[in-house]
């Protein structure tokens, strides 16, 4: 899966870029299974739900499952994020939210660079985020929305409000834009969300104002987002820097598979 | 606008049915005139949102508003209310939901009926909502949706939960179906919810499970709804009435307009 010029330019014009059914169902269903497994592992990167031990959201788990260690190096996902950004990536972020069924609150419309550079004085926007549906995603099962185009308009809401409560793990509703900017956006491009079969995967912009609904359905709807990070542009703290399983520490450059994630596993294991 | 047999027996295997844009454009003005008119009329039939001034809700303008007192009888909507129901028809309950830009809060899945049971002891089913799209609704502005079929369920969760806070403004949450109910219901014929443009209209069974999402988007969505009620199954109280802004006490059979609501508020003024 090489992108196309045209998908380069659309991803560049968009700020977000969707391909339909790029992993098969096997290797959909071998993640969901890594998933999982990765859910009873115990430590701080599971995060349960608010009053409830059901898994709301797993982090780094391309650490600890050889599907998701795969993934991260399939030629299909860095490949297409080595053409959108640059050649020396590393994973910055990898989480997985499992938004749950007749819950799973709205995510308020925001730019994750924004957090990134407040939480982690990360110098420049040069990442690219990869979403891969872990589940078939619908209008009422909580699909990220996209402002088309609204990365190139800088960053709209630079600073945490007062009332923001996160520390570390910043939370959306810190830095929402507010309606006046959001009106002035969605005017221009309006709004769009990506919906697809397990397995489509989704490219956007760190810069990209997105925002998601509440998921109505009474099923779960997990969500992959790998974030790459150009190699050359670090983190740094001045206080206490934010846990390893939110920011990873490993940043030398992925080396790229020869051939997609689960044939690899299986060549490896026979 | 007859219904046809067709639609007629859609809305009664359903428990829904959509007429695209069946209001013209100067309609829609005109009851969008006359609700900004009815916002301004103090009274405890303004709801405002918590702690704001913006109104989340009107109730009853069809007592205040010649557009809205013509369009109950219109025979587009009352004569198919009429198709659907029976011949005696009356107001039951008027309302318009101004669902606010960046919130409106979701709406738990409900029946209408079991409210309105519990709330006024209305002895049967006997009604039907005819909606009014005041603004274009779209997936992202919190839309109605609906489990088709589910109508023809019974009465999924009856009683009210423990936890209920609302006393005489039942909160869907109070009567909401537990996951277990609507895996089973969504399982059958899954979600819809209508779309269009302003204009358009959908009429629904008071035993149609519903809810709805919060509105992402940065402009408000109104939506008038209005309830017929056979008059013949009339609502009563062993305590304190719910007050008459929210169950209508005029329960004549409401006379059919010769016209268009329009039309006859022009002929009038001529």
């Amino acid at each position: 899966m090489t992108l196309s010029q045209e998908q380069i330019d659309r991803y560049h014009e968009d700020g977000f870029l969707v391909l339909d059914s790029a992993l098969d169902p096997r290797e959909v269903e071998s993640l969901r299974e890594a998933f999982e497994r990765d859910c009873e592992t115990p430590g701080p990167q599971v995060v349960p739900e608010e009053g409830s031990n059901r898994v709301r959201a797993v982090y780094a788990s391309h650490q600890r499952q050889p599907e998701y260690a795969g993934l991260v190096r399939d030629p299909r996902v860095l490949g297409a994020a080595k053409q959108l950004l640059s050649d020396d990536l590393y994973i910055y972020q990898f989480k997985i939210n499992a938004k749950p069924a007749l819950g799973g609150e709205k995510w308020s419309w925001h730019q994750d660079y924004v957090a990134w550079q407040i939480a982690d004085n990360l110098p420049a926007p040069l990442q690219v985020n990869v979403a891969v549906f872990l589940d078939d995603v619908d209008e009422f099962n909580g699909p990220v929305i996209f402002l088309p185009g609204s990365h190139r308009s800088g960053l709209v809401q630079q600073s945490r409000k007062a009332t923001a409560k996160s520390e570390q793990h910043l939370d959306p509703e810190d830095i929402a834009l507010s309606g006046a900017q959001l009106t002035e956006l969605v005017g221009r491009r309006g709004m769009v969300s990506p919906k697809g079969p397990a397995g489509s995967v989704v490219l956007f912009s760190p810069e990209i104002v997105h925002g998601s609904g509440p998921n109505m359905s009474p099923f779960a709807r997990r969500l992959l987002i790998m974030t790459y990070n150009d190699s050359s542009n670090l983190p740094s703290w001045s206080g206490e820097p934010r846990p390893d399983h939110l920011v990873c520490r490993d940043t030398e450059p992925l080396r790229q598979l020869d051939t997609t994630f689960l044939a690899a596993l299986q060549g490896a294991a026979a």
